[in-house]
């Protein structure tokens, strides 16, 4: 490589609570990482296999602006590998993203192949999705391969119950999650380098009871931060926004709190208002590729006919490249001839969309005028 | 939209002589266009549906500096349709492109369709790739989509014979392409608007005989231009190269000459210093999206195992974004794992190597070293 990103690690991980919303309890503060200062709430977009898809680091610097993106360590271990991405200077200067990234565990994937994997106390034996060739992912093993990548913040391997699941097996299922969380902690406290957090994450499907037990257990390693596994796994909205409200009280005001895998743009201020600091999602991006475009005053499906001649923006309100330079003709043109671009220009917006929502919400804590905000926000969900 | 790109017509077309080389009779020029101005040599990346593909107009023009792009009319004609592009304020503003934009008369693609066309005397008729419609492009018409589209410079309906072709048959083509260049330029003195040029197209296939007699009688139309077409159908390149030089001394010194749909990087000189001042090719786009990507020291086949762990840049002397940020290794990831991101990146770098072997073929003519260049690029080509 010509030129290298800086990648001088700047400090330690740290977590800033700024302001606490008295009403809510939604907080702003500021996730203190080596690779740059994250301000929360935070969104964080879905780099899946080292790329955002359908953009390039740079719109995720200059158009988006985003602090932090997400890895997926399932993705990579298998391919390029981690090893061969250490080799390269790790994650950041693999992908040319100089800003702070969080991986996954891999266990998320890994427990949706189904079929194809098998659960032991040891870990999780699974087939890759590429080849079938069998792998093993343990509570350290995933640590170590994150620390081959160098995220700024990693997570432990956990188990993800599909839902339903009986209090039985949520409950074996919580304490397998528990005993590889504290075997994972403990490989990370005798490995730590400084620059790189762990967060552990809470499981127990839909049950209060195991939530509180499994938090509370949680919380005797004093971990860097905590996050709600085990949501958006096809539960009724409401049951996640209860276990995330049965959870989050129970953590620490100083550590940051991460609710995985959600959601759509009028989910975003209801987890903040429940004590939440940091969400990821594919919808945005995933959703772009799709033809399915958020507004602020509800969703254009970008192949509809009447769209055809739509000289307007997505969103007239929105400032992103796509809505300042193309109408929805143009983009509905591109969609139906199965154009690159048109994955290009609609997943900056979708991701726009999303970070101006938590910007938004961020200022609206720092005023103190987080209720009146999520009023408003209810509101125009309703009639929208 | 929002904010227009700004559409006024600053001045009709016109081009200017700057340089001739002595020795090879290379020229360096300046077409002036209603969209601003196009130093030549110039290669013309392809745009084919109102989108160079994989990148995106800000690419176009902050990355390559691209000043002149080409549309497809039978693309564009059939989706999104040239009056949809007229309403939504003509194709530069459709794209957000505000530089010069040439398309070409759709003959090229409908004479590729093969079974699907019917050539008569008053143009060809033919079947939507889309959806099997039967439609028809005369001289007339073609040229009407054209001006609905409002592109810089317009081609004529021509006959595009695939090779080899009978003399018999490259005759008759060649009086038919003749009769609707006539009939086309009628019409374009009877529509002009003063901003946008016309172009005939040479045939008479690999016959010195046919072109020279296409040549002398397509010069009586006085053209703002004269385009040379039917080379790039499977010929020998030798036979290619013959082609232009028996048409290209015939042609005027005032006016640009097109050579249509080539060519490999080490074309460009060649047909440079045979007098030719315009090309396009959709060898760099394509190539970049099939994994193949130009350098100055031969071809990097992405894929290759070799480039793994290979922390180089595509090419060490490219000054491109991917270039400058990305390794072969982190391309042929994005490669092998079908990742949107990977066709930016090598679409940005394979148009770059083209624009940058333009930008010094014309440098070299204008500082009088055109000869010298052309020796230094015919050596090189040959070690490679």
């Amino acid at each position: 490589m010509q030129k290298a990103h800086p990648l001088q690690l700047r400090s330690v991980f740290r977590f800033e609570l700024q302001v606490t919303c008295p009403e809510t309890g939604a907080r702003a503060g500021v996730l203190h990482t080596a690779h740059g200062d994250v301000p929360t709430p935070v969104f964080m977009p879905v780099g899946t296999q080292a790329t955002v898809k359908g953009i390039l680091a740079r719109d995720l610097l200059n158009d988006l602006d985003a602090k932090i993106i997400l890895g997926n360590t399932y993705h990579l271990y298998l391919r390029p590998g981690h090893e061969t991405i250490r080799k390269l200077g790790g994650l950041h200067r693999f992908m040319a993203w100089p800003r702070a990234v969080l991986t996954d565990s891999g266990g998320f994937q890994v427990f949706s192949l189904d079929s194809l994997r098998k659960v032991t106390e040891e870990g999780v034996l699974f087939r890759s999705h590429l080849n079938g060739d069998s792998h093993m992912f343990t509570p350290e093993s995933t640590l170590d391969v994150q620390m081959a990548l160098g995220s700024d913040i990693m997570m432990v391997l956990d188990e993800c119950l599909a839902y339903p699941a009986s209090h039985e097996a949520a409950r074996a299922s919580t304490e397998r999650t528990l005993r590889w969380a504290r075997a994972a902690y403990a490989h990370y406290r005798s490995r730590a380098n400084g620059s790189q957090a762990c967060f552990p994450i809470v499981q127990g499907s839909m049950y209060a009871d195991l939530r509180r037990h499994c938090t509370e257990q949680l919380l005797e390693l004093d971990a860097d931060g905590y996050a709600i596994g085990g949501l958006s796994v096809g539960e009724p909205r409401a049951l996640s926004l209860e276990m995330t409200e049965t959870v989050a009280p129970l953590l620490p005001a100083s550590r940051p709190r991460y609710v995985m895998g959600v959601g759509m743009p009028d989910e975003l201020p209801e987890y903040v208002a429940r004590g939440i600091d940091m969400m990821d999602c594919v919808l945005p991006s995933r959703n772009a590729r799709n033809g399915y475009l958020f507004t602020r005053s509800g969703r254009v499906i970008v192949k509809q006919a009447q769209y055809k001649d739509d000289p307007r923006p997505v969103d007239e309100t929105c400032n992103c490249y796509t809505c300042k330079n193309f109408s929805r003709a143009y983009l509905r043109h591109l969609f139906l001839a199965s154009e690159i671009s048109y994955a290009t220009l609609a997943t900056l917006h979708n991701l726009r969309v999303y970070l101006d929502i938590m910007g938004e919400i961020r200022q609206a804590i720092l005023v103190g005028r987080f209720p009146a905000y999520l009023r408003s926000r209810r509101a125009a969900s309703v009639t929208e």
